[in-house]
């Protein structure tokens, strides 16, 4: 039987992304395709480039999105700054350490772990500890916000820490990129990565990345060639760069460059810190809501992410059922644990243009409805007001 | 000053990809949103394998579309199936065998190269010669459709030639997809890319792979890890694989995908045998044109590619200034030459939707006008004429 366009069904996306796309993102995406070095693709990347640099709140020269999702972004920064025998300490709170642990290993780089538990942010104390241990490491790489478990941690310390012994940093921003404060030249990140589809609220697929002067230095004097020829920033800023002159390296997404611009316009017009302070007010309605409802929040309030809400299952509540029924009569979809957390918490993503009000009282309702339906044991009829509460307030100013 | 949205020229693009893009691809690709993990975003998944496998022409369980361009492609076929110290045979007759060469050493693989002058096709002799000389040989690799000159390589006979050997066959098929005949079992090859933005008139930014049972095996015999963690096939297949539960490896492009999806739904519907006539009929009414007109093909007839047109430029005309005025007077790009050909060839593109009697007359047309405003040594008026004399009949089949 012949098959037929696929036409998707409208959902609500508040998992840990992809998150709801903005319409205007969506009708970007489908503007007419113009070649990769068309004089006016080159503008757009141009301000492309510039308009990632807001975001990421830097002044690096090579600021750009890798033509791959979050992994192949993260796989960018690895591959670039590793060389065979080098010392890299991970450190590993969540799925996504672990992740940075196999980019270190499959470029012969030793990987030292420096591990916390999955949803406490990660502990300076150990992260120092191991630099002492291990002088000749020559980077570290963490995760800003962790997908996994919804869990911030303290950058700028950790970034400053590496420094002093003389490390270069790399880190995961797949999460934060536009939701929560980052500010990469401030706290002197030296590569950095993210995701298109988080707190963007573009389209999958894309991964922003950024690296300092110190980090080209790096990649300028490595004496092994970089082990992907579609990752080499070397050849990748024949495209990227900033001479007159484009040089073809592969064919850029186009389309999806469309779009990624469309959602850093759309930030750049509501303002960074705005947007900051949106994810920081919704996340505290739905968190009022979540835990007037007498759920469980994985991640201590202090080093909780206002984008990625995990909490727990509650006793004898089937995972996949509620899910499937929160899909099938709401449209909404919320995320399954990662790892260690599969089947016992749920990610629920405030994340771009999903986090908004209307999100916030949507799944709170919806939450309850389903779970009521189940006799899970919660506190019904208190969420909504609890939420209310929080949203009738003007949201705290963030930077 | 703040940036506004992007609006796009609308071109006309017959160059070597993008090509232009069905409007249904672009509308399937603004489709809502859905998480990478939802049970109808599966069934699309399964849906999209099997058109691929139409499109390929072979029952490969392992084909999906790789997340990335069509180097990403590339790469994922090197990255699996070699290990460090491999010896494996590269036929060059273009830029995308010099490619291949790159792939390979950066896997730790030794690159023994055979190579024909750009603009021939690859020669089974010299193949042959290879291998005999080089008994270790694990893998030949080879470009079925030359993007940079045009050429048309004899697949078939090269793909039997390595397995003589007892060799495993790569085979780059980025610009022939779609466009002409191109059957991976029927010629029992091992390993396969394309691209979406050629014959298939997809958005660029993805790259369809199938690999035979021989290569899966390959792989799963591997004594190394795979380099890429990102394109590793052994992470990548739990998500693609056939069984009921897909983990989630990286986040899919999910609209692109969409269009992927759309595109090869144009194409079942079309037929493949009928698209391969309508490009090998547009192909020999644009030659019949461009040949009336003075201009000479860099390919002999017999290897020739219909999807992309490589003529030499005419002594004394200005390469830059003739694509720049048929972009600026006609909305029109066609490709300038790479590597040892640029400055020396035009690459005219009739691929997928851009295959057409409109747009083989558009371009005749504004060629004709461009070079004569810049007195080039052209037939002038006999074009079009030339032109229509081949669509006045019907296509040739196509097998």
């Amino acid at each position: 039987m012949a098959i037929t366009s696929f036409i998707p069904p409208q959902r609500t996306l508040m998992g840990p992304g992809p998150s709801d796309v903005n319409p205007r993102i969506l009708e970007a995406m489908s503007r007419p395709t113009i070649g990769h070095l068309d004089p006016q693709f080159i503008v757009m990347m141009e301000e492309l480039k510039e308009l990632l640099q807001y975001g990421f709140q830097t002044n690096n020269t090579l600021t750009m999105p890798v033509s791959a999702p979050g992994s192949a972004g993260m796989e960018t920064c690895f591959v670039n700054l590793i060389e065979p025998g080098d010392t890299v300490i991970v450190c590993q709170n969540g799925v996504f350490g672990g992740r940075m642990k196999e980019n270190v290993e499959r470029c012969g780089g030793k990987a030292v772990m420096v591990e916390d538990a999955w949803g406490d942010a990660i502990d300076a104390n150990k992260l120092e500890a191991a630099l002492k241990a291990n002088p000749d490491t020559r980077i570290v790489a963490m995760v800003h916000a962790e997908t996994s478990t919804g869990a911030s941690s303290d950058v700028e310390t950790l970034v400053k820490l590496a420094h002093t012994h003389d490390c270069l940093t790399i880190v995961d921003a797949v999460t934060s990129l536009g939701g929560s404060p980052l500010k990469v030249d401030e706290w002197g990140i030296d590569a950095i990565y993210s995701g298109s589809q988080k707190c963007l609220s573009c389209t999958p697929g894309l991964s922003p990345v950024s690296f300092s002067e110190r980090a080209i230095e790096r990649i300028k004097a490595r004496t092994h060639r970089v082990q992907s020829w579609f990752l080499d920033l070397n050849l990748v800023m024949s495209y990227w760069g900033t001479g007159a002159k484009r040089a073809y390296h592969h064919t850029a997404p186009i389309n999806a460059l469309y779009a990624l611009h469309e959602s850093l316009v759309i930030l750049q017009e509501e303002g960074l810190e705005n947007s900051w302070s949106r994810h920081l007010h919704h996340h505290n309605a739905l968190r009022d809501g979540l835990e007037a409802m007498g759920l469980e929040f994985v991640v201590g309030k202090a080093d909780r992410l206002p984008q990625l809400n995990a909490v727990t299952i509650p006793e004898g509540v089937d995972d996949a059922a509620v899910r499937s029924k929160l899909l099938a009569d709401y449209k909404l979809e919320i995320g399954a644990g990662l790892g260690v957390m599969a089947g016992k918490v749920w990610r629920i993503g405030l994340m771009g243009y999903a986090s908004s009000r209307r999100n916030v009282l949507f799944c709170l309702n919806a939450l309850e409805d389903v779970l009521s339906s189940m006799n899970a044991p919660i506190q019904r009829g208190v969420a909504l007001a609890a939420a209310h509460k929080v949203l009738n307030h003007a949201p705290q100013e963030c930077k």
